[in-house]
């Protein structure tokens, strides 16, 4: 007598960082089954990275207790400019990678569909499918943190360009002058709001003696002042810290008033580490920036929300992903 | 005996402008049979505009030689701030109209299926059925007026809204300082570089005798400044309106440099008035623009083009959304 | 038996404007005796304008029952760059004029000691001398008008270059984006916030249907928007208005804040049309605006005061200043 | 016989800094005859310090071989808020100082005359009585460093406020937005350009990657990103360092354009350790925004030199002023 049990379906979501790689396992209601992060060590080449990679699916496989071959799909939420036709991994300059086929690699690895994202896509995606999005017709993501992160979903499918991910919410131009982001031209909302702007501005705050506790606690080197001390020094009185930080949310603001005009999202979501620490401030310094900038229109048409799925964001919205394109691909033959 | 040919099929397209309207009927494969364009007369009241509109398409059905019973759809591009679903004008200042269900107008007049759009929307939706964006996966179209208004198609379908329209180009924030347009913040692109924009400054020009040319065409009233005349005292040699022109259109490119880092659009029309009387001098300012704001990575995904359609985008566009959405609705069925 | 009552000492202020120009006879405790004003007709020539100067100089004498070998000195306030050392109007672009040694000219035509000066500066001087500035140690006057022009007195004397005159506080940077003034860059105090810059964004109001009232005055030629109707304006209710000239005002008032942290002046001396059209409304930006910018050190320094001598203010300087000049060398000798 | 040679005049100049103070003992040609440099050891208490600064003097008079009582007087350039009709160092927040005495203190200890002033400003004095600027009728001196320093003279005296000191040439607004100086609002010349501001974008950079060279030499710490590393990285090959450097030159040239627009000097003097560290780039850039700001017809009045007289300006000014008001005082009686 034969197995008449349906296979059942188990899908990967995986997040490759700079400093860690997160898999996950789910079922075909993605609930997590298995997960396993590690340091990403893509400095040893990219060989050894992918390899690193397989094995940490595999770990994760063991700890969901599920056979490789059970998988039905994996989705990969990776860094840095993709070409999405070919499946490939441009540039990762985190990764210090170059031209990396990592979506052929998985899929002939574990012998199933593959596919890659761009991880902040794969975030927004995350929230959209079983977080703070879900059945928005649109949801616009920002995600400010060392750069300012953006994707959108639009009508249950990533927005994308035809080859590569777009919504590079960090390179709207806000203003004529100001400090430069790392590309591109001074009075970007990058520039003049991630993480680094204002770790620079609160490390020149230290060094003026205007921030004592955030002195004690970081210095004036920008690399230690981090999100959590940020909120932390706020929170024992630094008030030039807090207007810093105020003022960069206002100008986060500033950018997504000017979407909202462009996209008229029906849900904003704010993550990352600088709106998980001071989420109230944060969200406060971002309305005051959207009302600056809102159509009167269009004012109302759109939610700001927190993410939901905090650093599994990207691990379940690449997963979601890989199975929405393969539910779509089976529902067409 | 039955008449077997098939019923053939008609599609109107109507443009509700400010001062004129236009109605167009187009066969389905959109060649035009038979257009009328007369005199708006909005301020009349609702009433009469509405009958002299259904007039107007009766008209367009007689130089056709069309009969009413023979219309698919009919699909009319109009201004000002709309609820899609309910398919009523919420607002058009220029007509001095408050909640108009045109829609529902259209569709019981004429006995067939009716859908408003975004007068913009619809002129790019022209662009990406039968003119210059042509098969483009993401169209954007920039039309630097008196305001300044944008569209975009994605996908084979105008990107909206949940309720109304959006792609609100004139009101993305580049500036923290200078001339407000008529709504929202200073710093607005449509503050810093629409028609009325350039026309005052043109008019300053003037007033400080910088412009010899134009105060004999025009002195320094800005109702009065056009872009035909501002194309023609560059041409007689008025430098400084040649300056404010170009800083004008590199203010244009600045914000589309912005969208196409979030957008990533194959193609960007520009069309209107201004980029009509001065394509190469405008085009060159844009691209300039866009320069100093675009992503290396995204910079060479968008081409940029002119429109094609002239003032019978928006009619053509509205068409050909009527009968698309029909066509979409019969596969379905 | 010889006359021995001293000669008594007479004093020429003169007042030379795009369209008008004045000539003022004084005592020797600067009261007027009698005085002439006349139409410039400047573009009839150089040569017709100096002879008509002389005339109207002569008339003011013949009210004054003043014989023109009785003047001590002449003093004259003149637009444009000025050569001080030769007392040459280099340029005056109002007046058509290259290269024009009236200094010398009055002197040789009425035998006395002839001095000019910027027509701004001697408006301050005459404030410092019998205005509203009497006794400080350093006087900052600024005229917002078309343009926007500005004069110092420090220590008792006209703050000056070596060869011209400076304090073109106009020509103050207080932003890298905004409307150009008619010469240099874009972002100047003049191109932000003059009369011609108001009157430019009142006309774009207009052109929209803000400004109903304003329309109904001027409509939208900038050249016919005077400060007086700007004010009537807002009285009849014109709020955009309104809030045009106070955003113009406070840009006035964040250039006086960068300089009084330059020139810690005890007294700023506002004058012109706008000044006296709309007094509280016109003063209240400009604090606002010298609140955002001036030093704390520095913010009680300088009291803001409006001029008391209006129209005869550069008369009254420029005969202040030639009896000043005249008295010094006869201590030295 | 009597001694009949007259009482040799000597002058002590005395730089008060906040981390460093330096004596110097001039003749009566202000040539050094001998001086002593000390830590400042402010945070001691003002007792503990005005002692070691007379100490400080008399160490140098003694390697001058000087006897107290031949110092004809003292003049003394100290940092911070000060009254100088007083002679009261109103608080110097480096040296945790309030309303020190110090110009009584040393009159009082050394009876002789004495005088404070601003450090800027004596060393812009210096330069104009033995540097860079001899014989200039107005100079202008900015000092880029932690902060932006400025001073003038102005027809030989020290342009000041009736009781303080300014040419506060830092806080002039450049901008209406970016990143912010310590005291006031974001767009000031030293929130734009400072030797800080330079430090924090170049710790971004080194975070980012993107100046290698930098990176080794002084990591993401802003407080260990000094003027010579910053000039040894750009020699090194860093080019987004001398990218950042340039443009905070640029910066300060858009502020001196606006100066020159002001005060027409005959001369800019440019001082300080960022200068000192890299003048040809640094001039390079100065000259650039220079160009952008300032009126055609101011353009070349003033000559842009770098300081001479290096850390022993303020002495050198401090005492030529003291000799300067005596001398006057002696002329006077």
């Amino acid at each position: 007598m034969t197995d008449e049990s349906p296979k059942r379906k188990i899908w990967v979501g995986f997040d490759l960082g700079g400093t860690k790689m997160l898999a996950v396992v789910f079922d075909d209601k993605l609930k997590v089954l298995g997960k396993k992060r590690r340091k990403t060590r893509g400095s040893e080449g990219e060989q050894v990275a992918l390899e690193r990679l397989a094995e940490t699916i595999v770990m994760a496989l063991q700890e969901a207790q599920v056979s490789p071959d059970e998988i039905s799909g994996i989705g990969a939420g990776v860094p840095g400019p993709l070409d999405l036709g070919k499946g490939v991994i441009l540039e990762a300059p985190n990764l210090g990678w170059k031209s990396v086929g990592l979506q052929e690699f998985l899929s002939k690895r574990f012998k199933c569909p593959a596919v890659i994202c761009n991880d902040v896509d794969a975030g927004v995606f995350g929230e959209y499918s079983s977080g703070a999005a879900q059945g928005a017709r649109c949801v616009l993501g920002v995600f400010p943190g060392t750069g300012i992160g953006g994707g959108c979903v639009y009508e249950g499918r990533i927005f994308r360009g035809t080859r590569s991910s777009c919504m590079e919410v960090g390179f709207l131009q806000m203003a004529t002058e100001g400090p430069a982001a790392g590309v591109g031209p001074p009075g970007t909302l990058e520039g003049l709001a991630s993480r680094l702007a204002i770790s620079a501005e609160a490390a020149k705050a230290v060094f003026r003696g205007q921030a004592p506790h955030l002195k004690e606690m970081a210095g004036t080197d920008i690399s230690k002042i981090r999100s959590s001390m940020l909120a932390k020094s706020i929170d024992m009185g630094d008030k030039v810290i807090e207007q810093i930080v105020r003022r960069a949310a206002e100008q986060v603001g500033r950018g997504i008033g000017s979407l909202i005009n462009i996209l008229a999202p029906d849900v904003v979501i704010l993550g990352g580490g600088l709106v998980e620490a001071m989420p109230r401030l944060y969200l406060d310094g971002v309305r005051e920036g959207i009302k600056r900038n809102v159509l009167p229109s269009l004012a109302d048409c759109a939610k700001l929300k927190v993410s939901e799925l905090g650093d599994l964001a990207a691990a379940v919205g690449a997963a979601a992903w890989v199975k929405q394109e393969a539910d779509a691909r089976a529902a067409k033959s």
